[in-house]
């Protein structure tokens, strides 16, 4: 990520691969404050065994494409929100996506660290089958809550279910 | 892709994988028109050997998040500007991008197709060294023709090199 | 609704409805983490004799135009802004409406639940009588109460209007 | 429709519900220059036998609110995006689909005067069995077709599915 | 105003005119929900001798449009953000300020009630001269307070002019 | 106009007011290439008693305001939209309607150099009854135009009505 | 800067120059308020020496644009976001960036007014080496400590980098 | 400029400044395909006597800001809009103006090179008093050109104005 300041939303990349049992690592790396070790750390990736790049930064997002630009790994680039904006992290997500031909970065939607980690053990996964299986095991326990809330929806009726969460309808 | 309409600029994602020796297929598969073979397409893909799976549509672009409700493969979203529309592809590119946690797509830029077939061929690259060999070089001439262009820029002088264009600057 | 933190806003729908003497049910189903079952409520609605379908749902929200491509069905959609997103619902508004030729969702505004329970309402009173005269009665109340409150607010003043509300001019 | 100037693009409305045998009127009303008129027509479309009221107009679009302020009907907004306008019809959106409570359009995307009848047709179509036959017929051809077209371009190739069309890849 | 919910903002309006001693009248008003109201206000505003209307309204803001539609007289907009909405008054903006030729609304910025107000009274002013001499009074006093304050801060110095507000800057 | 390439626009305002006979004077003045002049022509266009000031310019446009700082008359702002822009005008229409707090622009729509005209004619006809009569006068017909033209496609028919046009639905 | 409201915002910008030593005068100056001071300022600016002006200003923010088009120094202009506005600031970005030909503004970010204190000592620093020595020792500084805190965050691990800043990840 | 294709519009900024007499280098140099040539280029604009660098680029434009993070001086920014591009530049002036605190970009107009020629111009002649005559040459030529258009129009009239550049208005 391009700033500790990001850390609080990225980690969220890391907690998804660590719970697929993907070894992963957490760097703080500035496209613009020192971008000779953005460089240097992407030039130098491929040759470390790293197979995917997770890079996040908000407002004129360039680190993503930095990386990209000095790897030919697959980045993925997440859009960030910083608090203090007002643009809702629309300036985020056109710098990270409209990447000139070439040089592509897998964009995910703003501030979703947490899908660029499943984004990036679905990578991962295309070439590993047990983690294919851990996967899949995911995607079925997803799809089994849905249908569990839908049930529990339908006993339990809107009030009592709202009611549980602490909530009313509005 | 959602339409055979598209296939003028989709047709950019296999040219370039063919360029690189990847093997690929193109479908017309519409999330809207005929929703039932797209989840049976994607629910296959991945016995049927499939390692990535790119996807274009425009406006409200559901095919790419359809799809990979329905794989567990990464999927490459290509939000498309059809000529007619006004709104400059921002809507396909928030209907690709803005995925819900545990589905991503990893969008590239608005009608950037090629990109995305450079993004899979990095994917696929990550575990095949011939492929990585052959993106390298790719890398490496378009670096060379950049430096090039500088240079016979520097040579020609800018009167000379646009002339030869068939421009003048304005 | 496509996840159950959206029933609080979702539930104003059914509150319209209920509040007609409509019947209808409440369901999470996930056009993404489940999508099999959202094929298979929207394809058998029809059979149970539902008229409409209402769908709401945020970001990316496919929801409204998975249940459209399912279903003959009228399809209402709502895109939703959920609280923690600062782009205000326009990704979810363009996701929901700008629907492909032949499947057509009709949207009503950003969190317009209670909308979208008037719209259905609506299209059901168009076949019931008795429905409709509910429905007029309703809008002569509405019309009612501005026309009320115009006058309260004449007879009053502003400061003392306002202060009965516990606000004071800004 | 609120300017003949429209006509071009919302006859399309008309010919889908003329495709499907559905009787209707197509008229020329504006909210702004012959507000009287808007009014009058819409609070007398109930009792005329109409079901369902398609307005479509551009920039600050209010036809079909108005309509929906005067009528209990149903009424589907068609945003529309004047050739020389430069925002694409996100006014026109905003302005037809962000409507306060109690007085809901069914909106549908831009210049989707062709959705607005598809939409329309549904509607109908729940309470009219032989309709649904007929929309039901539609949608298997539309996805017949999308099937064809998918194994068309599978057994011609792509170049030669292009050359037919008198296009090229780029 | 569309709604007394717009009063705590819309008052500025008329804080300003009293100001400047304009008799005024303040009304709640929809175009949607008791539009008839509307036309009739409009169309008789001109013969009980009102000079200008000033309407604000939200979202789909059609208010001043609707006013403009039925009455000659001229008619300021203000968009309207209401403190739920997400799209931060575009859309009122937007449904305002695009009118169809013939049907202008002179539109303010987003909120900026007491502008219209200002508004209204510059055009009173332009045929009353005493009016036009507290305006001037008015102007005056505006700029000594700018040149004002910037005395103040170049005497006090930043730090302290800052702590005498009760801030730091950051 | 704050460049002689805006004309071909901004002529529209005056040929509405010339075509209800208000006199009205053409100028080039620009807020950023010759800023004392349009200074110096706002000072004292009060006292050559002009009443309204209507003023047209694109991209970040200050015209408007410019003048509004320095003369207390209404001044009608409209935004240009000029060819070689990519952004629609909408820099132009919140450059020209965010103004601050006591220094209001009447916006009215982008290119609506017609309507500019319109709403200058209102504003002097609120103290001009033969004006007023004029304007009321257009506005009958403009009504009337509409209704004509409703009748005549009534009457004709779609296909007629836009074959007489030289035009197809589509 | 236009308001002394933006004071908070624009201290930063003195507080960069004055960390590298650079003289600098803070003041308020209203483009639309107290027009004639902010020509008189900029138009003398020059011969009292100033090398380089800095310019805050929100919505239709023209300060920026009046400065330059009052004198030939170069100036950075800063979109401010106030808070009570809900576009984030994109109005005073297109208002203070999109100036028209031969009259600039160096535009930053939205609210970024330290990036213009930085901007301004780099313009002085292309022609002061002491100064240029102070700026490169700051992006040593700036550099290192990104590098810093990657370290400590390698060698802590991410829970207790969290933990340290009493957060935790999400 | 990140590519040759971009050489027709950013002429304008070398133009501009040959106008001028100030020597400049023109150069092809992509942070995305040949992102160590940038670094290297900008690493060593200062020593070479480098005082001012202008960058363009379109899309994520990375260009200015690399530059501005591997050199101390002031880097001008122009986002430009591609005319193949649907988004009118707003990601290229977003990519290029939103940078991090620290490493500024002085960003101009969407696609206004010879702004930027303008911008650097001005730079340069804060301490170079022959470069600041001939700006204000220049600037009295063009507001000279401003009056003189205007006294034209006034003596012409609008018709044979308009006739002239073989126009009519509408």
């Amino acid at each position: 990520m391009g700033s500790d300041t990001d850390l609080t939303t990225m980690v969220g990349a890391a907690d998804v691969l660590s719970s697929f049992g993907v070894p992963n690592e957490v760097r703080v790396l500035s496209a613009h404050r020192a971008p000779a070790r953005v460089a240097e750390y992407a030039g130098r990736a491929q040759e470390r065994g790293v197979k995917v790049i997770i890079a996040g930064a908000g407002m004129a997002a360039h680190l993503a494409g930095a990386i990209a630009a000095n790897s030919p790994l697959p980045v993925i680039g997440v859009p960030l929100n910083p608090s203090a904006g007002g643009l809702g992290g629309i300036d985020a997500l056109l710098s990270t996506v409209q990447m000139p031909n070439g040089v592509p970065v897998a964009t995910v939607g703003i501030d979703a660290a947490k899908n660029a980690g499943h984004l990036a053990a679905r990578i991962l996964a295309a070439f590993d089958p047990a983690l294919a299986a851990k996967i899949a095991l995911h995607r079925e326990a997803t799809a089994a809550e849905v249908i569990s809330k839908d049930a529990r929806l339908k006993e339990m009726g809107v009030d009592a279910f709202l009611a549980e969460r602490g909530e009313t309808g509005g």
